[in-house]
This record gives C-alpha cells, structure tokens and sequence, in this order.
C-alpha cells in the first residue's frame, strides 16, 4: 500500500518500538471513557472507541500475522466478519451502521484481543530484527508494520472525532477529561491581522518524494502547473465566522453551492456543528473539555466543506487547490509566513479526491486503502489538534465528503492574482 | 388512570412491600447484563435496559413525589426530560430514537437514581400509612403507586423483549443468562391434538369488574354482541408454523392482508424473527438462552399480526375477536378446556385497539397513558412467559402495530360457526 | 364478490341499460379535461382519470368476457397488466406510483378500448337475455356485471378526488367546469342550530338484508349490542371547524392521538387540505369549481380521520362506532331527524375496517375485492356530493387509512349517553 | 455570462436569423409528440417536453425582455415562478420534482407563449441592428440573445434525453419517431480495432480563446501541466461492454469504486440503462426509434460516471482528464487519429468540475448559471449524436454527477505512460 518505506532491518528494533508506542497510545485515548462511552456508535459514520480498538487490531491480524505467523490461527473467528471494515477482499463485513449494536465483546474482551496481536507481533518483529539476510519477505512485513502504524495513528484521530460526536449527543454536555491527552488548538494572540502571501506562477512537484513511508495516494511525485496566486497567512477565526453568520450567510442562497443550499435548508443549519447559543446571548462550543465560550481568536472549526466554500464566497476569496496548499507550503518564502499549517485544523481544499497521474494501487487486498474512495470526495490538508504527533506531512492528503462537519475542519482563504 | 384500585389505607402497607419488591425485581433483571447490554437501543422501538430503568423511577417521582412530597426538587433538571417516554403534559421529551446515545447517566448513576426515589417513596407510603384518617389526597397517592407498581411490570416485560432484540442483533448470539429469572414458556407434550371449544352466541359483558386494579382500557365493563365461534384449545406450535413456511405461506400473496405483503415484500422475509436454519438445516430460534434448536412442540412465536393472520387464513381459520376471547376465558366452560391462555404467549385477536363504550381518559397527564394510542394498534389477549407474574387478568389488553414482531406474541384460532 | 343480487333474468334488459349509462357517464366525466389533464397522477394514492377509464374497462374485459366469451382475444395483451390494479389472481400489474408515466394509450386509445369492451359486453347480456333457461351460468354473469357496475361508479368518485388532487397541484388553480356534473355539497340555513338525537341500548342487526346488490363487506347480516348514545342532527362545519383552528387545535397535542400528532407535525399541517388564507386574510377553499371563498354554513370537508378525532376530542365528543351509525341511520325515530346522512360527506366512524362475523370473501379472483384491505383503514358511512346518484346504502362501508385526506370526508359527532 | 461573444451589431441581423432557427427547432422537437407525451415528468432529473419549451422562453423574457424592453409587462405573472427552474436571485420556483403536476398551462398554451416572446424579441433585435450606434447596453443585448440561444441548444439535448426516458417507463416501449430529426450514433464499421495515441507531457493552454461565444466555465483560458500519456482512438463498443458483463463484472467490487459499488447493489444494477435481454435472449437497447436489437459496433451508452470508471478499471485502463481530453483533441497531431470526438456520445472524464484559475461568475442573476454546481459533478466532453449542430465546441465543458445514465454518455479510455 504505502509505496516507500524503511526497508533497512536495523531499523526495525526501532519500528517495535514505535508499534509498541502508537498501540499503547490508542489505549490510553480510552481511560478517561466508560463502558458505555466506549460502546456507542453516535452516527453512521463514526464508529465507536471499542470498534476502532478492536479494528486496529483486526488490521495487524489479518495483514500481517495471517500472512507472516506459522501455524496462524485467527484469535476469534467472527472479529474476521466483525471487524472488517470495508476491504471486500477479506470478506464479509459486518454492516457499517450496526457497529454500535454490539455490547460483545466487551472492551476488556477488546484490550485482551489487542495483548494477544500485540504479543504476537512483537515475537513476529523480534524474528525478522534477529535475522541475518534481508529477504522479500521481511521487506514485505517491516512495510505493512509500517502501514498498520500509521493506520492506527488515523484513527486515533477518529477516535478523538468519534468520541466528541458522541458526547455531543447527550444534553449533559460531557466533558471527555480535564487532563486531556491532546492538544487544544492554537489560538491566535493577534487574529485579527491577516497577510495575503503571494507564490508566482510556474510548475511545481507535487507528491512525496522522501524515503521514509507515505500513503499511495501521495505519489506518484509528478508536475503540476499553478496560475499565481496568493494564500492567507492564517485560518478564519471563530470571531471572523461570526460575523458571516450575523451577515445572514445562513439565509442567503447567493453564497453557496447549489448543492450546499439544499444541505443547509434541508437541514435548518444556521451556525456551525457544537455552536450553541444558550438562551440566545452568548456563542458556546462544545468541545472535549465540555462546553466552553466560544474563543474569537481561536480557527473556526467543524466547518463542512460546503460551510467552508460559502464563507470563502462571501469573504470575495475562494479555497485553494491541494497543489497551491502543497506549493505554499513547501516553498520556503510562503512556508515561513504561513501559520497554523499543521496541528490546529484540516484545511478544505477546492481538489476534489482524484489518483496522481501514474497512481497505482497496490496489489491484493490493501490496494483498496485509498484508491476505491476517490470520487465526491474533497481533499483536506495540513493537520488538526486531534491528528498525532508524527503523523504530519506537507503532502498528506486527508479526505471527507462535502457535508462531513464532524472533523476538525478550518478554512484557509485563497485569491487568483 | 386506572380506574379502581384498593383504596383501604389498611392494605398501604403491603402496598409499600409491593413497591419494594417490583422495584428490587427491576434491578435484578440487569444483574446478568454489563454495562455495554444496559446502554444499547437496537431499534427506535426498543430501550436502553437503562434508560427503563430510570424511566419508571422517572415515573414515580414525576407523578408521585412532584405533587405529594413537600420541598419536592428534582433529582436532577436533566432526568425530567431524558426519561420522560410520551407525555406531552410533562413537557419535553428527549428523542425515542436517540435513547442509545446517552452514556450518561451509567447504569451505576441511574441505579443511585433509584435508591434515592425508593427512598423518598418509602417515607411517602410510610407516612400515609401512619395516618389515622383517609384523605382524598391518600387515596390518589395509594392509586398513583399501584399506577406505578403496573406500569413498572409491564416496562420488566418490555427489558426482557427489548434485551433479547439487542442480543440478538449481535453474531455471536450471546445469551441472557443461563439462571435466566424468567419462565421457559410451556411446550405441550402432545402438541399434536388441537381441540375446538364452542361458544354459543349471546350477549356477554366485556371489560374489568373487581375491585382491584386494572388500566383504564379494561373499562367501563359493558356489553358486547358475540356471535356463535369455536377457539382452538391452544396455540399454533412451531412444527405447524414451518409446515406453512415449507407450504410456500411467505411467497403466496392470497393469504395474506394487503399491507402485509407489501411487507413481507419490502422486507424480504421468509420466516419469523429469531430463526435461522443453519446451513440451510434444521430449524433453530434465538432465544434468551442463546440459539437453540426448535422446539416443534412449544408455541410459535414473535409473530406478527400479519403473520398471525396469514397463517389463521392458510389454516381455514381466523384469529378471535378480543370479546370472543375474552368471553371464552371467562366462561367456565370454555375457560377449562383452553390451555396456555397466560404465561406462554400474547395472543394477537382480529379487535382494533378502541375505546369502550363510554371509556373516559384520566385527568391530567397520566391520562395519557392509554388513550392517545387507540389506532392502528391491535389487541393482544393473556400473557407472556416474559409477564411479570401477578401481571395476569382476563380483561387485560395489551396492543402493538400490525409489524411488531419483538414481543412474545403467538396465534390462537378461532372460527365461526 | 357481491353476495346477493338481481338474478331474475327478465331485469337483466335492465342491467344493461344501467351498463351502458353507467359506462357513459364516466365519459361524461372526462368531458370537461384536456388530455394532459387525463395523464397526470398527483400522488401515489391517487391515479390518472385515463387510467380509472382503462381499469374499469379491464375489469369487465378480465372478470367477464374472458369468462364468458367464446374465442375470447384480449383487446390488447399489455393492457392485462396495464390496468390491473391490485389483483394478484390474474398476474403482474404495474406498480402502483408509474400510472403517471404513461402517455400511450393515449386518452382516445382508451376510449377506442372502452368502446371495443362495451359492444361485446352489450352482445354477450343481449345474448343471455334472449336465452330461455335460466342458467348457472347466467347468473354469474348477470352478477358479475353488476359488480362492474358498481365497482365503476366507485371508480367514478375517485375520478373526481382524484381530479381535484391533481387540479389542486396547479398554482393557477384552474377549475374543473363551470357546468360541473357533480353536486354542490349541501350548505344548511340553519347550520348554528346541532341537535343530539338519542338512542337506547340494545341488540341490532347489522348489515345488507334486501335482494338488490350489495358488496361482501355488508354482510353477513348479524347481530351487534350497542350502548345508549347520542349523535349529532348535522355534521361539523367549516364555521366550527375554523373555531377549532383558532383555538390553536393543530398546535396541541392534548387534542390528537399519539399518531395523529406525530402526522401533524412531520408533515407542519395547520388546517385542513385545500383551505387557504390568501394574504392571512380570509379563508378560501380550493373546490371543483375553483378557487372559492369558505362557505362557513357549509360542512367541513378533506379531512383525515386523525382531524376527525382530534376536532371531536377537543369539541367534548367522538366519533361514532359504525353500528351508532348504521342503527341511527335504520331506526325509523332517529333517521327522520338526521340531516346530511348522504350526498354530503363521507363520516368518519371509529371502527376498525374489519370483516363481520361469518365473513367468507368471494371465491376466486373478486375474492380480492374487499377482504384483503381490512387492516389499518377506517370506516366511513353515508356518501358524498360526488357519490353517483343510486351508489347509496344505510350498510355501505368505505374505508380509508388515517392520514387520507383528498377524499370528501367530514365529520358527524357522537356520546356515550 | 459568456465572456466573449459576437460584438460586432452588423452580425446582429445573423443573430435574429440564427434565433429564430433556434426557436423553431425546438418546437419541431415536439411535432412528433401528444400533448400527454410533452406533460409528463419521469422522474425528478428530468423535465416535461412542455416544461423546456417554457423555460427556455422564460429565459429570454426574464433576462432581456424585461431589462430592456419599454413598458415591459409579464406574459402571465404565473409563469415568472413555473418556469424558473433554479435561479434564486429572480424568486421563487415551481418545485423541480413536481414539474409533472401541471396539466395547465397546455403546450398549445406555452406554444402561444413562445410566440409571443419571439415576436416581442424579434421587435427588440430589429430595433438593436437598426441602430446606428453601438451601445453598452446593445453590447449587453446581443451577449444575452446569443446566451439565450446557446441555452436552449442545451435544453434540445435536454428534451432528447428526458422524452427518451419518459418513454422508456412505458411497458409498450414506443419510438419517438420513425424519421427522427436527430442522427443516429455512429456506428464503426471496424470497431474491434482501436490504437492507442500517446501524448508527450508538457504544459498546454486550457479553455476558450476565439472571439466567439462560450460559457464562463470554459474560461480563463490558463496552463496546465499534463504528464505523458495515450488515448483510445475511439469510443468503447457495445460489443466490449457486454463483455465486461459477461466477465461478472456488476458482481464483482473490486472493479467499483465503493461509492459505486454501493450504487450497483442498492439498485440492483446489472446492465447499462435501456438494454434489455428479452427471454434472456440477445441483448436489445431501447431507443428513440423504439426496441432495437444492439449494434455491436456501435459505442455504449447511457453509462453512469461509476460504470464508466470501473469499466476502465476492468479493462487495465482509466478515464482521461479533462485536460487530457482537450490537449488531445486540440493538438493536430493527435486529434486526427481521434474518432467520435464529437457527435456520437459524450465522453466522462476523471476530472471534478471546478472552475478555472482565476473563474468570475457573471455578475447578477446569470452568475447562477455555472459557477454554483461546481462540486461533486464530473465533467464530459465532445458532444453527443442528440447535441444540435453547431453546439460543440473543444473546450466545452459539460458535467453530470456520478449516478446520471440518461445522457448519451459513452467512455474514452486513456493509460499514462
């Protein structure tokens, strides 16, 4: 799946290391939750802790220790069914909407699911460090560890997604914890300047090109030409999406796609997914400290890609391209000025999810990672406050449909000039 | 609501040992359930086991405490609306369909929910008790309790229903428990031999007439013209359903309603919820001590009125009227001939559920508790295995929609002649 | 279908002089609409004038000259599915919701076939009247050829329903004719002026008892008790209705069923289905002759039965039972002081469409005339101002589900005395 | 709207020439209809013949004869709103699934209104050319009579493809026309032989730059970088197509995007729209000449988005971009080795619609015109055997969403190299 990894052996002392690092952090995202948190799918589209727990897991099982243990016996025969997610290959799946139908197993039962894949790829990797020739093999097993990592790193940020969605639901308004295991996101000290950074027209590299592991859908590293333009040096501000809001943005067709237009009026919306208005005084967020006064300075967040295409519209801007996103931000002049890259909010691009020209999807049944998802889909980029430490890159492409509300999701400004 | 009750003060101590004994049953019936089985709505037709758990002490301390307890404050603001089932009197409702959303309250919350209304209700009766003379206010406090003793047996009924849905919406077909608190309901040993008992026709009286308690529906006991029928002794068995299943009953429109094979269609069903055959083998049924094989002698059952009809229509027979039934429970001669009229199954009759001739709603908000309903619902006669025992009368009138197929409901014959 | 008929085959010259009226009058209907207004189908429930023309058509194509006529040909073979409309016996049919997206036949097609239809039938009952003997045969078809006749004059009314659905689509709101064939509903003088007449309990008889035609649903004829009542000399008008609107009806749910309300709010109803309040000034009324201004002596009409219950609840009253109605309708006392009982309205009662004791519903394909349909429908009694002149009868039985509201249906009020 | 167009005033008396050819075409597409035919909307994608040729006249009454005709009046105020198909900054609109619902106006009606609107707009023109000076605001007037005419080009296909439809829902399957005023598609007479044209990679110009008109969203002509690559020298066949079925390929996901696999199995697809396989015999296609056998050589069409893309996925191959397209079919080298660019079956591309580098809408109501459907839509180029002549351009820019089969849309595979 991913196309470029670390494939030097003695690097895999340290590749057990990171495995055992990342599969204890997903663990620990759990603590702070009950049983029932942990049990409850709050929408299709998101899973419950313990589905993505248990999923992860799944993923190291059935990729990896299937293919690489001798005498591989699956731990339960229905988490084969159970805990599939999409890869027709494998199977069958267990239906999408129902995953929060399921009190068993339990989460204990989960968590002792994951020692025991833990455990058995921790022998898996020990053998393959130990071993003198570097054979296909072991290249092809250090590669999939590689991938399973940064796949549970993914969800570890559905994890924090999911889990706020579904404390949302409830009008207790739970906090997730005090002492939270993430970041806040970055508030401004001086939001209200926002410079306009200016990149020259030409032909850019698009796509990674590094030796360390990428997604396939970053590459092939391929040319693409990008008219001048400029970006703006931040995201819009909790206080500057107010002021949309206020300005009637929810009630004015004029702004917004067509099919926007219809999302936001079939739906009622008039503010942002967590926006509240006690007593219709001052703006509250719903966030994973509970519900807190809503931050001016702060990036306007869980914005839906339309949400983000009608504030552009209505600000005289639009979004950019992925490739002016990814130009900007590996230009070394722009890089510099531009704040809030990564780590505050995904950025909605105007590039609809399309393969690289020479995109290949791997073979077998992980060729199905990316490549089945790309249509109506918009790319994100950058990172968010929920995405982990080490899983950020300049040419990582996030991707969501256009109502998707529940990430965390900003908006960077573009201009042609 | 309901309409007579015991209103001797004397009896309002074993009231209270009643009070305490439902309420402890309640709890015990989530003994064998984690907190993941307690929190999970499988449809919007069913509840969390927790949220009937705080949706009866709801109850009491909504219709009791609120207007009998001096200093009354709630127990918590939120509860009011999060437990509160229909009654618009009340105010607002959180959504039905949105009960499974709620990790909190846990289930340890709303049991500590319980003891304290338990508590206060206690004091409440122990105080009535104690009084020397009989105020109006006592008797509607004596009558509100028994109101809320019933409505908590049939809510037992509803967990059990509601948990075996839950369970067995998962694929590893959990069971409940196997020291199950609940009865086997009866397989006959010589299921074979179905006996027709006649009634002759006359006009009988319909509805409850003792002193005791009974749901405002069973009321005012009245007449009814009852033409000439005979009732099958006992129910319909598993092996004489599969015989309707094998003879094409679910592909055959001629026998069933209308609406009903729109619905067998439009839901692809070719058997009755809870049976599978395995391999395309023998018959099993999930029950609440996991999949088991078929009994062929014991009652079929989770049927659905369009079933129940079907069947009686391929069968030469139809279902009782409600009167019909109730006419033969309550005649002795006919009453000692039929077996299996409680605790085994509720018997679905042919009687759209409607209001008796001169059926008057209680005042205030419990009076909504029956009538809003009487449409499109259908009477069910007797019992269930899964009734609370005490929970049993002939005039009792259970309903559900043409569709529901969750409940323990089978098929008694009728005929005219 | 049809249990008891003429059989004397001396008035069988009769029938067919009432076939060919009957027939021409459902030309006549057409008179007054253009082709496009003879295509179009509103909604689901409802269909194309073209298409009632067709059907009623094929119901004498299929049910009798296929029977009957030697060297029987279809008129054209895709009619047979074309124009069936529910009738599992006689094979596939076109789904229901696609009677709008036929242009062919073309509304002359239709008429070239009715003509094709009517001759042969007129030589076919010429035949039998010639015939000397009486035989078997005959019989069947004399009544099946009456039960086409009245199944037309039903269809007959819903072209006129449907018509006026369709017509109320229309922002121009065009009428249907000047020169209108139908009747003006009755408006009264009096119409502040309701009387409560009462009966006495007791056993009556229920159902069809003469020798002319009557549908299977009538009958058998027997016995029903029924409790002292009072019912309403009138039915509701739009004057007490619109009292019903202003005092917030459709805005309190204490009014409604349970049902009801949930239907009046998903679908944010306010008043009853062809009632408009141009500019919130005065009430008008979309009619067959335009847009009119409400005649506030004149009776409600359009209205569900949930409205029906929901204005009766709020007035103090009920609905009465089908028996209130059809004793009150035959006892020589009370039927004298009952205005409005036809050609006004249909009446809601709140009786369940369910078979009478005894029901055995008509062997072979008009067995699926009736009997299929009792579940989840209401019955209504008396008839309407578009109800074909000689189509009334004190034991007729129409039936509609709850939320129907296109049909001229109204209310009568009754009490439990 | 359109950026450029025909300034010169001489060439306006061209223009009235070229209007009124334009307008009589449209009508002529109706000649072969019943006022049934032109009144029905199939479904809610599609609209009534009656409704286009009402719309399109709309357009010129709404964007020019009421801004620049003294002591303009509106034909009928009605049709301000009817005929308003999604333009918010002019009013209201008739809802678009309910097209279907208006019997009234008939088309002899809209007829009459297309005559008036031509004569009022042959009154303005003649006035326009008649000038001696050139205006602003006659600048203004020619850009919006050249719009309106490219407009209702469009609708001609439009009217094509729905009455195609309309007639396809009818079991009789009729032809539109035995002398069809629209070509056949052509079919190849040595189709099994299809050569690959490669491209060298480069930046080439994209979009309009000829004095002529265009649509907006064909502008800012601006660079793109293409990578190497090779394009099918003709469209696939019918032959190849049912190949792919044959291979399983609507059984088999690993061809499908999920999205459209998902699609394939809700549906229950398993053959392109229109082709039929009577008696499971040989592949038929309906047209708009009726049911005819299918032409091997001839291109498939009526393809979805998803069925074109997992066709190419079969076939080792993938959809072209649009860019792709355009370099290929404006580079002489290769554009004259390209078969059926234009006028046999428009052509999906990989690429998502989105404006150009640097997109303006136009300013006021027709801004509405593109500009807002830029999301979740995929483009095609060329032009199809139903486009009217003269309406093809390469660099029109056409686009459907991923689910649409009832163009004329066909695949042109493409490989990078």
């Amino acid at each position: 799946m991913q196309v470029q990894t670390e494939t030097d052996p003695k690097i895999s002392a340290h590749l057990l290391q990171r495995f055992n690092e990342v599969r204890k952090f997903s663990v620990s995202l759990a603590k702070p939750l009950s049983e029932e948190d942990c049990c409850i799918q709050s929408m299709p589209d998101a899973s419950p802790m313990k589905w993505h727990l248990a999923h992860t897991t799944w993923f190291f099982e059935t990729f990896i220790l299937e293919r690489f243990e001798i005498n591989f016996r699956p731990y339960h025969q229905a988490y084969r069914v159970l805990f599939n997610s999409y890869y027709n290959g494998v199977g069958q799946k267990h239906p999408r909407a129902q995953r929060g139908l399921l009190s068993r197993p339990s989460t204990n039962e989960v968590i002792a699911y994951r020692h025991n894949v833990d455990m058995r790829m921790g022998a898996l990797l020990e053998r393959a460090i130990s071993n003198d020739s570097v054979s296909e093999s072991i290249l092809d097993l250090i590669s999939l560890t590689e991938l399973g990592i940064q796949h549970e790193q993914q969800h570890q940020e559905l994890m924090l997604t999911d889990i706020k969605h579904m404390l949302s639901m409830n009008p207790l308004f739970p906090a997730y914890e005090n002492s939270l295991p993430v970041r806040h996101r970055s508030s401004l000290e001086n939001a209200d300047k926002v410079t306009w950074i200016s990149l020259d027209a030409g032909v850019v590299m698009i796509g990674y090109d590094a030796i360390s592991f990428c997604f396939d859908n970053e590459i092939p590293r391929h040319r693409q030409f990008v008219e001048a333009f400029s970006m703006a040096s931040r995201l819009v501000t909790n206080a500057e999406y107010a002021v949309f809001i206020d300005a009637g943005g929810y009630r004015n067709p004029v702004h917004w796609l067509a099919e926007g237009w219809d999302w936001v009026r079939n739906q009622g919306l008039t503010q942002p997914l967590y926006w509240y208005r006690p007593d219709d005084k001052l703006w509250h967020e719903f966030t994973l400290h509970g519900l807190q006064r809503l931050d001016p300075q702060a990036p306007a967040i869980h914005l839906s890609y339309f949400e983000a295409d009608a504030y552009a519209h209505w600000a005289g801007a639009r979004l950019p391209t992925e490739f002016e996103w990814e130009m900007a931000a590996t230009t070394s002049s722009s890089s510099a000025q531009l704040l809030q890259l990564f780590g505050t909010a995904w950025q909605w691009t105007s590039s609809s999810y399309a393969p690289y020209p020479g995109f290949v999807a791997a073979e077998g049944v992980v060729g199905e990672y990316n490549g089945k998802f790309m249509v109506n889909q918009y790319v994100l980029r950058g990172s968010s406050c929920v995405t982990p430490v080490g899983h950020t890159r300049t040419t990582y492409r996030n991707f969501f449909s256009v109502g998707a509300r529940w990430q965390f999701t900003g908006i960077r400004l573009a201009k042609s000039i």
